[in-house]
């Protein structure tokens, strides 16, 4: 096949809402099948700037992940994923300060530690090197859909940088959203057109901490723990987690109803609840540390946001990463899933011979329900990291289900769910859920047997020995 | 008790988002309660414009409405429903034209049709007898809610009636956003809090249409149908309705799946489609009105929003009636439940002894299971409406349910799900739904149980027959 013709579509517009990490991605997507591509951001350019979000949760980039950066450009992928922390389980921390590994994969597989505003400068980067067209500043305030055959979609923004915020009309062959949770292309949108929606804020608050690198220089290793796991703090109702960066530091978050944040009034009844709660964090940060936390730390909510569909009626629009499906962060896949969007969204220009509108069409109804099965992964998972990894039930379920994953293919077909979500890009997610089923109802009657023998065997010995007895 | 103290919470000042039919109510209840009230409308003043909305559906009043407009104001509720046509019951045409009537009641108990301009009409003419300001041609355009102990939340209006469309800035103790589903209240309140919300349109659009009255001098009656009935035509997956106004004429609602209205492409198939379907009213509404329709009557849409909570964390502000839960109309019970919002508000009140905060805070948690359970049986209720009522099994359900429900109160405890809907205003939606589930599986065994009894006699018939014949 032709490359030139299958690959190219030219200079048909694009205009890109959000430069975030969806954004970039699908920039460089559109520009790479040679599409004119401008792409907005509402923020000023992240390389002027001095980063001080004190909101990042780092990131775990993962099969999907990887496979979409590499459906891009192989070359930009290894480049990027130079800078990853590689992570093999989770470090679980207990009250006493006792570290436990549980690894994710069966065979070493990891998931990979990266710094949110990194990443997205590391994209940023690479869209210099392309003739795609950045416009910081530009504030989206207007959308209007396309009127009859010929005619496309416009949008308006206001170019904040300029003192008298003067407005600039575009006009686009295809416009994508993909600026987020908070979405302003999203609401635009909505007005056009009859698009389902909710948001739901899941009763939880999060902090940002931070421990440093190490200063002595009698140690080996520039960590103050384990870089290659995910340490997790598990206090059934809270938690806390730390992913390390590259420069030896870890960058934590403190997970939590709000009522549990809001019940604590003072920064020294705060340093107590830490001190109590995660004691070897606390040694670790340091209670000036934590004092400037509370006092200074913005409190992020969590919120998950769904629409239907994804795509405008006329073909012209869609929505992709966070403004499409908002999720919480406790499978790691949010990113990860925004860029399988992205490659899915691709793969399906290529297959339509570089139809968009037909491919943005499609793209709804194939997707929906993996993004519906993901949202819900996430939410079920905190169950797991803040409480259930502690538990024997939980425990010796893990341990039959890797047991059988490591057998898998030999006489059975058995993969544990987490390597589905997080290492095999092969199985959708909506594929994932449904094996699960399967492989928990198995899990169930296996361990419910186990029980169910050892009560009946007590119950034999009992009676036996109240026969001998009598 | 000291009717002065117990009723009357002194000019404290209560701006109300919206003159619509909840809008005013509330207006009335608060300035009853000796509140000093300012009611803002988007829109100009209904008397000094023609109405031509051509998307009102005729409401149908019943015990809910009625025990709430009764509470804010007995003699206005009486004056209120001298202009109500009461129906006791459906009227189903088939397609030869035949006509089926089905009673709502057990003893004759009606719903009551009003056009939904006019019932406006009604309350805002009950408000210019009150010291309640009403300010038309008021957008609202930014809500700032209070900071610190004293402060009161602002509104900001822009007066569109104005030529400079200037902005004017209100302070209240307490806001109610009562401005229907689309509210801009809503959206700004969302700004100031985290608040849950769901949008989701029901594949269902719907058209106006119009049956006049009798020109004949010979008919006795103005009406061309039974005026007591609410006339429904069931085709399955769409419908027709028609509701009476007093002057004789019928306002009639065309119900169908988007897929259904974008088939008929032209006005001749919109013609013959209504011929085929809807023999009887096509001869009532005539070839020529049925072509303006086609050609300009709006297509209506059908939203469900739910929102959570209802109310603002510091307590001064609440969403009332679609602006919070808007429903689909197939139960006839959108304004009955945004008037018993009202009424619950205002009991809560005097429960709390005027603590408005408390009230507010306390409604959200006595609200909800009664809102989603309302939303959910009108959602329901359109398979009734479009198809069940023509199933045997449903209409000898409908006979069994009927019959025990007459017994009701001497052996056992029996009332229909429409009557403890439409009539029992005593019985909350979510009571409803629990008491249905419980009597719906009585039904199914009653009804599977002689249809077990058919067959065994039946089987054992034939067995007998084999016999005898070997």
């Amino acid at each position: 096949m032709d490359l030139e013709v299958s690959n190219s579509y030219h200079q048909q517009g694009v205009g890109i809402v959000g430069a975030g990490l969806v954004g970039c991605l699908a920039a460089l997507a559109f520009n790479a099948k040679g599409f004119s591509v401008t792409l907005f951001e509402y923020r000023d350019d992240p390389s002027k700037t001095k980063n001080d979000n004190l909101r990042s949760i780092n990131l775990a980039v993962s099969a999907r992940g990887i496979r979409a950066l590499k459906y891009v450009d192989e070359e930009m992928a290894e480049r990027i994923l130079e800078h990853i922390i590689p992570m093999k389980g989770r470090m679980i921390h207990d009250l006493d300060g006792n570290q436990t590994s549980q690894l994710y994969g069966l065979f070493g597989e990891a998931i990979n530690s990266i710094d949110r505003s990194f990443l997205n400068e590391c994209l940023l980067e690479e869209i210099r090197h392309t003739d795609i067209k950045v416009l910081f500043n530009h504030k989206l305030v207007a959308f209007e859909k396309n009127h009859g055959e010929d005619q496309t979609p416009k949008m308006t923004f206001i170019d904040t940088s300029e003192g008298d915020a003067a407005s600039k009309t575009f006009e686009f062959d295809y416009i994508v959203g993909a600026d987020g949770a908070h979405s302003q292309f999203r609401t635009q949108l909505q007005r056009t057109m009859r698009m389902n929606y909710s948001q739901e804020y899941i009763d939880m608050q999060y902090i940002e901490l931070y421990i440093p690198p190490s200063e002595s220089a009698k140690d080996d290793s520039k960590f103050l723990l384990n870089p290659n796991h995910l340490h997790i703090w598990p206090r059934t109702n809270h938690m806390l987690i730390a992913l390390a960066n590259k420069d030896g530091s870890f960058t934590c978050t403190f997970f939590s109803p709000w009522s549990v944040i809001e019940g604590i009034t003072s920064t020294e009844q705060w340093i107590s609840f830490f001190k109590k709660n995660f004691k070897d964090a606390y040694d670790l940060i340091g209670e000036a540390r934590l004092a400037t936390v509370y006092e200074t730390h913005p409190r992020g909510s969590l919120l998950q946001v769904n629409v239907y569909p994804y795509h405008s009626p006329d073909g012209r629009a869609i929505l992709l990463g966070d403004a499409a499906h908002s999720m919480v962060p406790f499978y790691g896949q949010g990113m990860n899933c925004g860029f399988e969007d992205v490659r899915t969204l691709m793969e399906l220009i290529d297959e339509k011979g570089g139809d968009v509108l037909e491919a943005f069409r499609s793209y709804t109804e194939i997707r929906k329900a993996d993004l519906d099965a993901i949202c819900k992964l996430a939410l079920d998972n905190y169950h797991e990291m803040s409480h259930k990894v502690t538990s024997l039930w939980y425990l010796t379920r893990k341990r039959i289900d890797s047991l059988l994953g490591k057998l898998n293919g030999k006489y059975f077909q058995w993969i544990p769910l987490y390597t589905m979500v997080s290492f095999r890009d092969d199985i959708r997610y909506s594929q994932a859920i449904e094996i699960e089923k399967r492989q928990g109802r198995f899990l169930n009657n296996i361990q419910y047997g186990f029980l169910s023998a050892v009560a009946v065997t007590s119950l034999i010995k009992g009676l036996q020995m109240w026969g001998r007895r009598t």
